[in-house]
């Protein structure tokens, strides 16, 4: 066996470890010289094996600590996020919870009047969530509804119960979404609450929620963790 | 006419010269004692005018210089990403150019040979442009092919012939793409190339084409500006 193929030997094995969660996420590998032990080998062998593995995204050098099983990002289908998030999580294997921050009684502004088909200064519901996979914050999501939407929202216990389906109990059955992403960074507060850096990129969707009557029932704006969230979808050309 | 009404009277003036272009994007529009002037109000009104079109994403404060109007974002649609570059915004009514940065074989590593259906090590074109529409930057774009994709390479023009066209041609029609989104910050180089500000957010989109047969031809990895871009998605709830 020449040096070549050990180096890719040992990437290969410790690829199978973080696959299998022998290393977990967001835990230390052994270090470089319980490696050389292990595997019989150089450091420049482990370096190159390591190394690899952070170019592909698997693992990441921390100062003075090691090297570190990188998060494993939650891979949503752009065609599914009109689901439910704790029917997505579930079918996922993550444990979802949802905390919420703020739910009162406002005024429209004027952007908010113009996504929810309402004058500037109608009553409408703020809801402020901050949804959960695995303990770990994922989304930081603020929701407008019209003031007539909701029967008694006292009642409603939304960490439990998913908007949409309140929304449906009341008559209004989110049939369409439109959908804006953009992308910006943390600011401190935001920072705070999805436990990232300031400054740290962010998924920033503007949602505009339809009934089949082309009613706009609710207006969201969701902040999604960079660092652990990504979007995929599988597009065909059109002749 | 109240006070009230005037400073909406105010805003909703200026909103019209945002829109027809009397203000264009990224230049100033008059000082604060010019449109008191002009409008003949008291400051706190003006301010209040600018501020909710600050507020709505029209206009931002720039420290010592006024205040300046915002570059327009570029609204793409999921479904049309697939479509060339020049087309999409010609549509738009954006002149469209293309730098190529670098154009040159290289060997496949694990991540493009994976992507590619390749062995690491087999030959492949690396293709870097960068991309404009009317003379701002817009992406930079980074695309792998197969060694074998296409007959002469030395004699494309990627300024002038899109990736999709030329792989047309050589007989590689690609119908399909898996596009996955991440966001990420601009290091240094990129924020350069891109003319934005280190740390500034981005989309970074990983896309692999394939051919009607499955064989994937195109590996591309675009960081997308976050300030002058934007996607639209329009969602329909699958029952």
């Amino acid at each position: 066996m020449t040096e070549l193929a050990k180096h890719k030997q040992i990437e290969l094995d410790l690829l199978k470890k973080l696959k299998d969660g022998t290393y977990p996420p967001q835990t230390l590998i052994p270090r470089e010289v319980d490696l050389m032990a292990h595997y019989q080998v150089s450091r420049p062998t482990v370096r190159q094996a390591i190394q690899s593995l952070v170019d592909q995204g698997w693992l990441e050098k921390r100062k003075r600590r090691g090297t570190m099983v990188k998060a494993r990002k939650i891979a949503q289908a752009f065609t599914q996020v009109i689901e439910g998030y704790n029917d997505e999580m579930q079918s996922k294997g993550l444990k979802p919870q949802t905390k919420v921050l703020l739910f009162q009684a406002e005024t429209a502004t004027a952007e908010v009047a113009e996504q929810l088909g309402l004058t500037v200064g109608a009553p409408v519901y703020k809801l402020v969530r901050l949804r959960y996979a695995n303990q770990q914050p994922i989304v930081l999501l603020t929701s407008y509804l019209p003031g007539t939407a909701l029967v008694d929202p006292a009642t409603v216990d939304f960490t439990q119960m998913s908007l949409y389906a309140t929304l449906k109990q009341a008559g209004l059955d989110v049939t369409r979404v439109r959908r804006r992403l953009d992308v910006l960074t943390a600011d401190e507060t935001t920072a705070d609450l999805l436990n990232v850096a300031t400054g740290a990129p962010l998924f920033y969707f503007h949602t505009q929620g339809l009934t089949a009557a082309e009613v706009p029932v609710e207006y969201s704006i969701a902040k999604y963790r960079g660092d652990v969230n990504t979007f995929v979808m599988d597009l065909k050309r059109e002749d």
